[in-house]
């Protein structure tokens, strides 16, 4: 089990209650990383024996920097997942009323997750962009801005009052954090997995997505999000991050994943792990392992003139 | 290499023709059936090595008794094709005329193939069906018909004059022949192979057929014939008589077969075996056998969390 | 409602008996042919208003002659389908017992059907191909051969005898015969229609039939009869007869036949006509014709700036 | 034309660069807002004519807030775009060299087209986050920090002076940004026109992406941009925001988007403008307009049972 976690610091933001939340990551050391790529890159270099690090959010979307660094920095494995609510407060300095608020801070992340609520509730501040919500914490602490939205566990550890909790746009709103390890084989199939992989684009392939889709639908695989990135080389140009249910030792899912390596200029593998949620998949008949051996039998019956079943 | 061949008979027939051209059976025996049924039944019992018999023609289409002889009857295997030009002559008894000809006799698939060459040339006549072209030729000896469309080949044998040569509706005819023998390893492949096998669609599985297209087509590989014919379940039962480019043994078609076998009720293998035209498949980026193995260490690889290229 | 209805005769044929329990053909004349084609030709001609002819059987598949003639022969339209049991009955002359028959006539159609009670009851008879059953049936009252099959009806117009009865080796098997007419509006939709389509492939494009099989799955249509023939100009060139689920004047009809009309070389529409069945097709979500009208509205909408529900 | 065109300010920002390269704008009054909210709210209440906001960056990905208020809020129509080269100067107080900075404050999609070259430039400096690169630039006027990223007009307006140009890690990076208006009819099409549509997945329809996708393929559009976002509606719910070739009076593109109104829970259609990179599509055979008209043409015509071509 690892013994040192890596996280989005500093201490008190969303991505350390996501580490919390982690039962293996219980007695290990939490050490806190002022942005995602540098935690990815202390793991790299073995400082540290895990990352966990936001991937999406049901509001706001997918974390780019996440997604393109684990898409194309070195690779890196992701061996589980956490969904937290979506909840923040409205963090001030002791005796501050809302009529006191002229700018609010906060992760560009969370702004749009609770503009609605600061149109009703402080219709006349400013927002501030801050490096992560527990830094617009420290900011208002120090009396550079006048509130900050930050989980509500940041607010004694900067000596701040909480002024308003629960606050989000959308109920039930979630996001979801993985915990990445250096390449290893992945964990054991727990009938409710998830697998993350990267696919890019060749050239001018057009019609390479729907191939890519046709893969997975024709082996019953439903997707559970897929998200372009641009790779760079131009508008135009993309890689596709996909989450699907299954586990890479399923049949159906490493023939569809020899199918994108055989379709795509190039595929990574990001990870097979327990999905946080524990939604079953429907296996589509055909499609079990058993259908495969079958199927191979088969093949290799035919091929060598035998008579089979 | 075969010693006993059977053919549809008599002697005369299209199908001696087909076998005739066959150069594994030069030095064999060829031995006439009364119908194709019985020629696959000598096979099947050891009395006959292989069976030569029509698969399709370019005018008249499937043979249906072969094919369902071959799709649902004790399995057989096909390691051969022929094809032979179609070109009929009018046989009759010496003296005969065009005025002379009230009935022409044939079997049921060479009247459609002539039937503007009739029209013209003998309007009045009235069409006979015949067990087979020889057979009709025979009748016509026996003095109960007037005349007979067969290969220009058995106006000897039945002491026959030829009225008329080389008639066909369609420039260009051509039937096509197989070479069956009982269920043994598949000819070594040449670059230029077909496959044939047989789809039971399952029940009332609307989409399958269409699944079944995407299976090939997923791998680029094309179909050179596809035929339905009802299971005798009742009509909206059938199965589908697939010929398509490649060999069981290339990666590509390995994969859509196994596909096949998991998708439908069932799949017979028919045969990988040389084509008589000597096309050569082109093959799509991404379906080469090197890319199948390239595909399969990659997977091997992602599964055992070793690093890859 | 038509005067004259021709048929595949002589009297007493499979074909007749289809014609009789066609309600709009109850009191019209009723005109025997020799073959389908002359059938299908006095019809052009404006000889007769209508003609039965039969189109596939559960047991031995598409009638090759119908499906050519309808498909390329000069333009005709389906309008009503008749589904008639198969059973046939053995007919000899009075006297003759099983130990008698030497030889078997029957339409070539017929033979496939009954070839294992063959087997079975008079093993050593030869079979002999006649023009029609009712014809084998006229040969054995010449006493040419010993023993037709035909329909049991057809005993008492030929002086014969029934040896046996309810002959067929498939139980349930049906015959689908339709009613053709000159080219006309098509009968109002019943709610349990049938279409019928042939598709010609234009030169090589082999892919054509996956996009024409994709036009009709992407509008939840049902494909009920899908069959290949080739069109003359080559092993390989084919064109596909289809029948499918609804009426041409349903909104996912007409558009999945416009797709069919963009992609194919040629389409050629035979009709749509209440199903024998009254199978009532499953309308997928998002294909009524409401939701057609809808789209087009909202199109509309679009294109021309104004805004929209 | 429009006489006020709003864009996110304050002066100096890439999105101001953009307005400026605007034809029609060239002799309209330009006006900044805080946030691309701010500027859109602003077109929608009339205040401005249009506005000019970013929507993808070639490096960084799409920009999320602009697509959430084009899919999401009160409808606006895209009527063009602009491509504006990706091109960041160093911007820091008269004076300061390379080794006095301690910190870069830019808007967060900056930082990741330039983190290469700031950790080859100024390893040790730590990165801020504001609201705008103007906004950063100002603060490094007024001496919150020490360094900027922005475009090299801003340093003029800032008092500021370039220590470095044209950084970027990846070269040939593109911003596409669009000019929206409130609803109208859209602009005539050029013959490379682009379009923006948003479709909107309902509950739980795992193979909805591959039906949509399937409705561009089959009429041949290619798609230039695909990006999911979430709905708010929980992870898993997502709305598509989809940019393909062609104008929406195209035929083929008017049935493709019919295709998605049925298909999908619901679809904006944002606009039909011209591409600022003036690529041609290639229409595929069987998908011009004539080709649509000629089949419409036909439809109807087998619809009333008259004769067609």
């Amino acid at each position: 089990m690892p013994q040192r976690y890596a996280y989005l610091g500093p201490q008190g933001t969303f991505t350390e209650a996501a580490l919390r939340s982690v039962p293996d990551a219980y007695s290990a050391e939490h050490l806190p990383f002022a942005t995602v790529p540098a935690a990815l890159d202390a793991l790299r270099r073995g400082e540290v024996d895990a990352a966990v690090v936001a991937l999406e959010n049901s509001v706001e979307g997918s974390v780019p920097t996440t997604l393109d660094e684990l898409a194309t920095g070195e690779p890196v494995q992701i061996v589980g997942e956490v969904h937290l609510p979506v909840s923040f407060a409205l963090l001030v300095r002791p005796g501050t009323s809302f009529a006191d608020i002229k700018t609010v801070a906060s992760h560009p992340h969370a702004q749009p997750q609770c503009r609605r609520w600061l149109g009703e509730h402080v219709p006349d501040a400013e927002w501030r962009a801050a490096t992560s919500n527990a830094e617009a914490a420290q900011h208002v602490a120090d009396g550079h801005y006048d509130a900050a939205l930050a989980g509500s566990f940041a607010a004694a550890r900067y000596g701040l009052s909480t002024l308003a909790e629960d606050i989000h746009d959308i109920a039930d709103a979630v996001t979801r954090f993985v915990t990445v390890r250096r390449p290893c084989p992945p964990p054991h199939p727990t009938g409710t997995d998830r697998t993350t992989v990267v696919a890019f684009i060749g050239e001018d392939h057009p019609g390479a997505l729907l191939e890519i889709l046709n893969e997975f639908a024709m082996r019953g695989i439903n997707l559970t999000l897929i998200q372009s990135r641009p790779t760079g080389a131009g508008l135009g140009s993309y890689l596709f991050w996909m989450d699907f249910e299954g586990h890479v030792t399923d049949a159906r899912v490493g023939e569809a994943m020899m199918g994108l390596r055989r379709v795509c200029a190039d595929v990574r593998f990001l990870g097979s792990y327990p999905r946080a949620d524990r939604v079953r998949p429907e296996i589509r008949r055909g499609t079990h392992d058993t259908d495969f051996t079958e199927a191979a039998a088969w093949l290799e019956s035919v091929r060598s003139g035998q008579p089979h079943p």
